[in-house]
């Protein structure tokens, strides 16, 4: 096992991994940007290096000013965590070449999948369904137009090194593809200096299914499960759950081989979840992988009993995966509700500033919070409004629900505006009591809904 | 199931007594003294009504006050907690009078159990070991003597009613008795206005063992394992952990399987302890049952994943028990230790006042923190010291322990003197990391190595 690793990240994750290796007796550096100097992973960790001014291309995705950090330090590895440089092919170079371990798979393997026009070849290839499209890069409108007209409208385009919502057009109608083609390869190309697109037919009223997997270096890969993603505003998921009421115990079994031989597929290493779609006769497609740790994770954790994040680190020292398949269970119901600091009454817009005063809700059994903040710290504004987690499990779906209404109840964050209030309306509304919701519910429907509420 | 209840008791039991009717749709009332007119569990609960100044006699012990306000609010049943009126039949017998449910064993239970000398001819009486010594009451001291010279000095001499340490003496040899019976006796009567003692041989360099029953109204009872509680200071417990690491899994069995006899003897109703010493040679002995939720049932409920005091609603709402002995797993390793706000340095004493700063230690798998307090609140010198419960599960003990240090490394409670560093000091002794302590080991051995390397 590792002495001590460098954790290449910030907010709540990075105090997630802290946190992991001082249980398993690994030294720790964190560093952290000027706008962090008082952040509480930079507290917490052993050691705490600054890696530049706020701003992230100039500290948190600055590959040198971190691969440097790990030398100085001699850290044996580096836990990217979640966005920054988790899913960059070339940093998880470097480290190889720098002799550090990246916590995480190849870099190979980050390319294959992280391609995302590659990465359905791929699962076509592993026999995995993959969304009705392209096979492989559309370069034209033209090609686009007939591919689309065969699928049907609506399509989405997509830039295949796409990400964070860039190079991503809906198209309703042959009138708009062209139009769209254009301004979403002409982003790509400048954003990812990419210009290759894929087409996908859209698929309507689907719930967002993931899968998560584990995989070792000696080619033993095994899931913990899925999660239910589906209620999402703006891509970004707000409440996640396992299990999905959405499955049979057949579609479960399912998911997880067939997530098992994607992964194995790639021969991946290290954890890594499988985004799925579920279209509503039931039948379910390849959307994405995303090959590091979700922010959701702790949701499988709870379910499960797995420590992912423990995982990852022996996992990634080279240690075999102990864990078999048929030991994985998930018992009860578990669910997150992701608190940003941001102002639901006003389109959700960003809203850093200083905690005067918190009360975190703990007690009582299934009750967990995952988070960086504390009383008096100072929420810089530049970067994610995602501040905490608060993960409830009940033995039933119901328990879960009330645990969560409890502690969202019982929290304090005085200060900043955030999305509590939004978040217990949400877990009120009947259809998400019944768990009667898709992937378009929260954005379209709901949302329409409660804002109206609030004008009134 | 009940609609309203009343919670007759304060600090963090009181909170998570709320925290579980608050999820389960109970609306609660609070009651508290003049001094804790600022408490949590006042400002948790939905109703709160101040019964009576600062001194515990005058409000949490005064009976009529408490269940006036039971009948005003219209509150169906009274959940007592534990100290305080958890173990009064007299006010058991009340509540029935006033047609409200006592939440815990019927009167006649309490009594049964909480007279201890009877208790130990009714655990003969199921078959139950109990320590060697008297049958029934002793009420003179030649009797005591006689009795011995046959067990063996040294032998321990306690009030039937007794509690709390009152009443109770250590006798060394045949000289002491007689003073020792007549100041003890005189203690007894004076404290509980009864007399009349038992006598035990003092079982040395055991291990306290406790198992934790739940009974329903349909003579179904049911044991969900041991906790190993032998960590403690003048009678106090300071350190509880499960399992034990004492005990086999054939005597486990045997505890389990004693446990469920026992209560079953007395018909017991609602959830209880039975405590047992071990001996050296692994033989077992009634000690005493506490007819009451325990501080310490937070391990067992990490444990085995079953929520006691939720059980205890269900059960005291006459619905039975649903779950069957066969269900009940323990999993992994669960260790609870106790913050108090008190001067380890200074004889323990009692550090009572305003928390200026607080920081609880959160998240990652298996931390659970159970506590009233909050930033800004002042501790009032009036109750009990223990202020927090840090509870941690891990795979195994070594996992549980680590997590343990990384979440008392992390509590910052500002303002107040703690025991936190003791508590760390206690983790790191390489004594109780082999688990190699018995009931003496904290008193007698480690409190004399800690208080001189104090000084050191």
């Amino acid at each position: 096992m590792f002495n001590k690793i460098l954790v290449a990240n910030r907010g709540e994750i990075a105090v997630r991994i802290i946190r992991a290796c001082r249980e398993l007796g690994i030294a720790t550096v964190a560093v952290y940007s000027e706008a962090d100097k008082d952040a509480l992973h930079m507290q917490l960790a052993d050691e705490a290096i600054c890696i530049g001014p706020a701003k992230a291309t100039d500290s948190y995705l600055n590959m040198q000013s971190i691969l440097s950090a790990a030398v100085v330090t001699k850290a044996q590895a580096i836990h990217p965590g979640f966005g920054f440089l988790s899913e960059n092919s070339i940093f998880a170079t470097m480290c190889q070449e720098c002799n550090i371990t990246f916590i995480g798979p190849k870099a190979e393997t980050i390319d294959q999948m992280g391609n995302k026009a590659n990465a359905r070849t791929l699962m076509q290839a592993a026999n995995v369904p993959v969304i009705p499209g392209s096979d492989g890069f559309i370069t034209d409108a033209k090609d686009a137009e007939e591919l689309a007209e065969k699928l049907g409208y609506p399509v989405m385009l997509k830039a295949a090194a796409g990400g964070g919502g860039k190079g991503i057009r809906k198209v309703a109608n042959a009138d708009e593809l062209s139009p769209a083609f254009n301004s979403a390869s002409s982003e790509a190309k400048a954003a990812f200096g990419d210009d290759r697109m894929y087409l996908e037919k859209i698929i309507e009223h689907a719930r967002h299914i993931e899968v998560q997997i584990l995989g070792d270096h000696f080619g033993h890969v095994i899931h913990l499960g899925e999660r239910d993603c589906s209620l999402q505003r703006n891509n970004q998921k707000v409440i996640e759950e396992s299990p999905s009421v959405a499955i049979s115990e057949e579609q479960r079994q399912l998911l997880g081989e067939t997530a098992v031989r994607a992964a194995k597929y790639v021969n991946y290493q290290n954890a890594g979840t499988i985004e799925f779609l579920l279209d509503q006769d039931g039948k379910f497609y390849f959307m994405e992988m995303n090959t590091r740790i979700q922010v959701e994770h702790p949701v499988t954790e709870m379910a499960t009993g797995i420590d992912i994040v423990k995982e990852q680190l022996k996992i990634a020292s080279g240690l075999p995966l102990e864990i078999q398949q048929e030991e994985v269970t998930i018992t009860g119901h578990t669910i997150e509700c992701r608190i940003n600091a941001e102002n639901p009454a006003f389109h959700f817009a960003p809203s850093p500033g200083k905690i005067d005063y918190l009360f975190l809700p703990s007690g009582g059994l299934g009750l967990r919070v995952d988070s960086a903040v504390f009383a008096g710290y100072e929420i810089p504004p530049y970067y994610d409004a995602m501040i905490a987690k608060i993960i409830t499990k009940g033995e039933n779906r119901a328990e879960a629900i009330a645990k969560m209404k409890r502690a969202l109840g019982e929290l304090v964050i005085d200060g900043i505006i955030t999305n509590q209030y939004f978040q217990e309306d949400l877990l009120a509304d009947q259809r998400f009591v019944e768990g009667a919701y898709d992937t378009s519910f929260l954005q379209d429907i709901f949302l329409d809904e409660w804002e109206q509420q609030q004008t009134n």
